[in-house]
């Protein structure tokens, strides 16, 4: 990495639809109801609207009209739209390219947005909870990833009951969070007596399969003060593609995603960011499964390889606690509509960093973190954000 | 648009694949040929490489594993992979989405690289020419484009032999292209005697399906002399979004594309080209059918709408005119695997502008343009380049 886009770029407007069983809006009702409030939320109008983003991991019609299905949705026509896709990080990478775009002087105000219909497309639940095409029979989402977790567990001892203390957690931050996918709370008993999908994850070790859309207006910080005192900057980002196929890598140690470590380490450098733990006030972080959290605090450099389990344990990241990770439920309890996760994660850290996160708001953060990682460990990508 | 990224950024190298029926080869294997023969070109290794956009329509295995495909064939890991997807000008998009990144400074050097594998993938070679899965039974690419070219025909008097003498031009300057998919030339008789696809489009103003690759090195524009003295700059980048239902738009007049309009518009005003037709001294247009050539001339300005018959019927566009168009033999005789084509058409300008283009080569030009429509109409997105 050569230079920097660090403060150029502000966050002027978010906007997020509730995530769940969205039986009645389709794919574009989200993202215009995403949309709009991210333009209210700015105090914009569509027109001042110079180019835009769309991640999206499944478009709404078959691949190919994406964009054109956005500027459609939004009226948005005559512009550059650009759909950028990257398993479970392409929410998160649209909003990257979005920030490359307007740091790049040639843009001054562009709009993101992350959009997933998966609930009522037959076939969409089994792809996502079940055989992906490209990986053979079998191999799940939540198979691969459970080969790294039991491999973690097994090193370093790590048990399914912490495991179950990351769902309860997240679960509870999602029961106070009103446009979560699943507002309920759940035990450690019921995470741990719940039926088994892959082991060592059980069926609250599990993100639910969800739809929803999250939008972001952004622009060049020097204009940022004409929409609103409280901006938000984008302080770094990153992005790292690893091998797409990790559990065939020899070097591969099944312990943690080097994506994660990569990206993050991208990211802490543009932001100047030495020891997150301490700088870092919030972060959304990737659990997809209840041990990618746990790995991910040690990829993200909050702790040392094979310690996460003390952060929850010890209630660190709680939402008291000194470093409060997924206060919006996370992807286990807001749900997981892939292309509109990253895009819904900047929704949140902005909102907390605001101060309006309501009976789930962190105390006085600074600076705040977004987190993906998809592939299982392909990619991930990275946004630190943080009050002017 | 509010800034400029002209003169920016430069390209110091390209690379592209033989198009054709590639069956020896896989879709990592195009992608390798096509971006190890712009790292040569530019005189870099991949290691200099610090982000990277592919534009893939269909992506190898499915959607999802693109950008990590990519890592994985040319072990470019831990570093930055976009995917970018936009119909048609797929490639195009990848590689303004590439330009807007360099200039934003955040990188030095990244790579662009397009590619598609259509010939031996059951299905694809219907998906291209026959029916599209989000349009209606019969809506096929060629059927859609016909509408409006028959209209177009109705209203300005346009005939068959004049399409015709389009895919005559093009095939006559891919039969001089050794990495041209079709090397052979067509008659006017033969183009009008065979067998009509829809009316008004036989089989030779249909561009055929095609496999292929093709990528390019791009940097700060600062930098470039360090690589080498004939690197070429990029002047103008402009993306058009309009309706993706183009034929439910009752403002459409059917005479031709909009986003053509407003993307050579965006792409022209940063580049300062005030007269198209006497600053642009090579064009590569998206050209996959006939009759599409003939509206890009005026939607790009080359020539009044109506009137873009002329600058065929005259041999303006030959390569010998004033205004040679797809030297390269277009997408009718080189081929057009969606993704790759945007970025092919970079390699064949920064060829043309390097003065390389052996006996396609189009005398001394100092700009050149690059354009891409898809969807019918939904989106397009043109490049100017120039020498420095």
């Amino acid at each position: 990495m050569s230079g920097s886009v660090k403060d150029k770029v502000a966050v002027i407007g978010v906007g997020c639809t509730k995530f769940g069983d969205n039986f009645d809006m389709g794919y574009e009702d989200m993202a215009v109801e995403a949309a709009f409030a991210a333009f209210h939320d700015a105090g914009v109008v569509p027109d001042e609207i110079e180019a835009a983003w769309l991640g999206t991991y499944s478009p709404s019609l078959g691949h190919g009209k994406a964009a054109a299905s956005l500027a459609d949705a939004l009226r948005l026509y005559n512009r550059p739209i650009t759909r950028v896709e990257n398993f479970c990080a392409t929410g998160t990478d649209a909003f990257r390219n979005g920030v490359l775009a307007v740091a790049s002087g040639l843009y001054d105000i562009v709009l993101v947005v992350g959009v997933e219909k998966y609930k009522d497309r037959p076939g969409r639940g089994i792809q996502r909870e079940g055989v992906h095409p490209y990986y053979n029979d079998g191999a799940t989402a939540p198979g691969l990833f459970a080969l790294a977790a039991n491999r973690y567990m097994h090193t370093f001892g790590l048990t399914r009951r912490t495991l179950a203390k990351v769902s309860v957690k997240n679960h509870h931050n999602g029961a106070l969070n009103p446009k979560a996918h699943l507002q309920r709370e759940v035990t450690e008993e019921q995470v741990l007596s719940a039926p088994i999908i892959a082991w060592p994850f059980g069926l609250y070790d599990c993100c639910p399969t969800t739809d929803g859309s999250a939008a972001a207006v952004i622009c060049r910080a020097d204009l940022a003060k004409r929409f609103r005192d409280d901006y938000i900057l984008v302080k770094g980002v990153g992005l790292a593609v690893t091998t797409g196929r990790p559990f065939m890598d020899p070097t591969f140690d099944y312990l943690g995603f080097r994506s994660t470590q990569q990206a993050s380490g991208q990211a802490y450098e543009m932001a100047g960011i030495k020891n997150p733990v301490t700088e870092i006030d919030v972060a959304e972080v990737h659990d997809c499964f209840t041990w990618t959290e746990i790995s991910n605090y040690e990829d993200l450099g909050f702790i040392a390889k094979g310690q996460g389990a003390g952060l929850i344990e010890e209630g660190r990241t709680a939402l008291d606690g000194d470093i409060p990770v997924n206060p919006s439920g996370g992807l286990k309890s807001f749900g997981h509509p892939i292309g509109a996760s990253g895009v819904r994660m900047v929704y949140e850290i902005v909102t907390q960093l605001r101060g309006q996160g309501g009976p789930r708001q962190v105390k006085d953060p600074k600076i705040g973190l977004v987190h993906n990682v998809g592939g299982p460990g392909a990619v991930s990508c990275v946004v630190v954000l943080a009050q002017p």
